[in-house]
């Protein structure tokens, strides 16, 4: 791995400079870009930098979030997602973010043991195909993989790939949904490694997925372990049939709970979801990003796909903790109760 | 005390028949209201049997929400509460609000050992004018009180009274706030009752103040305790001379994130705020209540003294509940973590 303490001074910015793009291609106010090559490189190296010397913290980075609909054939779903990786790159995201079982239409709506055969290993087939274009694009990757632990074994499962193509984050979902058309309880076994948060050369991100977004307690935990971002990989939608507002409670429900993690623990939040119908499920797009105090910086569409690419300038943690300091005033010594199920002598 | 179990076929809906108003005042439609002294003493009945039966849920409740302008004296404010108590029961409602230390203008804008005057114990002069009030109007009353526990601790103390006169619930604010204007720290010792649910005549209700509401575990713990609804007395503002953006997204923040334990836990919430400008904090009113599903029923002005009645129906916790389980799917045996001030190691 390439080391280059000389960079030390420029380095904790994340990436291309100003997030200067790094494509060729025309910008969309139609301008052609150009010094793309010497650019690229140079982003590549500073993010090594910032990679091997932990002590300092990445101030920024230029989020992408690829919101997908996703077809029957998973090779497909993937030659799609890199095309929107590269396109993402070449619009300056450093850190590029996948919905939740991005390779796959959403197979839990029903219960059917041979879809395990979608399960793979990690790493695996999938991170084979990704670490390298990470590294070939020097961007970091959070993508979800269906993951074959064991025969019998199997996790909804985030990676985080670095800028190097190493995978430098694994999370198994912790928190497993199962209702109607989201029979998830029968495929995954629930997560056996925690919250934490993954240090990287785009920040110290933690990586969630889907049902973990309606508990506190993964934000806070997740936060805790130092995460400047909760990053949720997520399939959720309307079940067809739903009365409209029945449909928008739900949907305001969603977005509300993770701008309130966004509030409570002073730090970013963003949830890239699928898009389109598949079967019975209508998924709800509308992808977004908000910021420490729980404002929404970026929002995608509900009925198309859509690359969200969205600054975040992490220096906006500390200002926000320092004015409103809910750290501070945590009453650790009277939380224990967090850890029972119920209280059940409430219910006489 | 008077015990009717005989009424406990019809009790579960706690207070008088179908929410219909118990004062002889015409009501907004300027129909004249009958029967008042009837349904008012059934009424009491009916709320007494379920104080003493115990199993027994409550299934609804009407909120009355007192939101004031607080004056400098303490007396005066005392009158203007106990005027509005009244309204409110004669507009039906059946558990009764009011805001953070209402009692007084919000003193701990500055640092003054004088003020300690201003407290007073539990049961003490406040709860011996509000307890036979509640008993009289048969409406149960939640309280702040700046309490004076002895020589040198002060709390900011929140009380139920239900409608028999007695004190059923006390809380102690857990999250103490300073900041600028907000010198809480300076006069209220952190509370040492926990995170409690009080069973009473109107319901599994939860206390808690102001500061409490930017932590999500102060609303679990309340909730994993029984409580139906989280009350959270107010005294929130804006300091004048903030931009009108950052006072737009401190209001937003506030109610986002309670919203969003609503929606968490399954289970009303209803913050009670303060209205009106004193020295140099603007308090935001907007008093809200919310259902279990971050939905806001209710909500007042932003410039002006408004009393808000909103029926909440507990029949909805379950549902909510039942359709989005997130109790069920808590990893309790993973949030240990919870109780630790931050993992260090992440700050490498």
């Amino acid at each position: 791995m390439n080391k280059a303490p000389f960079l030390l001074a420029g380095m904790i910015t994340a990436g291309s400079d100003s997030g200067q793009p790094r494509s060729s291609r025309a910008d969309p106010d139609g301008r052609p870009r150009t010094g793309t090559r010497l650019i690229y490189r140079f982003s590549r190296l500073r993010a090594f930098a910032c990679y091997n010397l932990a002590p300092l913290m990445v101030r920024q980075v230029r989020l992408g979030l690829i919101q997908m609909r996703c077809g029957p054939t998973p090779d497909e779903n993937l030659d799609k997602a890199l095309q929107r990786i590269r396109e993402a790159a070449s619009d300056g995201a450093q850190l590029i973010c996948l919905q939740e079982l991005f390779r796959t239409q959403y197979f839990p709506q029903r219960e059917d043991a041979s879809f395990f055969d979608l399960a793979e290993p990690v790493p695996g087939p999938t991170t084979r195909v990704l670490c390298p274009v990470a590294q070939e694009l020097g961007v970091a990757l959070a993508a979800s993989v269906f993951e074959r632990r064991a025969p019998g074994i199997y996790h909804n499962t985030a990676v985080l790939i670095d800028v190097d193509g190493t995978i430098t984050g694994t999370y198994r979902k912790m928190h497993i949904p199962d209702d109607p058309y989201f029979y998830e309880k029968f495929y995954f076994t629930p997560g056996d490694l925690g919250f934490q948060s993954h240090t990287s050369s785009v920040g110290n991100i933690g990586l969630l997925v889907c049902w973990d977004q309606w508990f506190p307690e993964a934000a806070r935990l997740t936060a805790l372990r130092g995460a400047q971002i909760l990053i949720y990989p997520t399939a959720i939608g309307w079940l067809q049939g739903e009365t409209a507002e029945v449909c928008q409670a739900q949907h305001s429900a969603w977005e509300t709970i993770q701008r309130g993690h966004a509030v409570a623990n002073g730090i970013f939040v963003a949830a890239v979801n699928r898009v389109g119908v598949e079967g019975k499920l209508d998924f709800w797009g509308q992808s977004f990003v908000c910021d420490p105090f729980g404002r929404i910086l970026v929002k995608g569409a509900a009925d198309r796909e859509e690359t969200l690419i969205v600054e975040c300038d992490f220096t906006r943690i500390e200002e926000t903790r320092r004015n409103w300091p809910f750290l501070r005033d945590r009453r650790i010594e009277a939380y224990g109760g967090i850890s029972v199920r119920f209280s059940d002598s409430s219910q006489e």
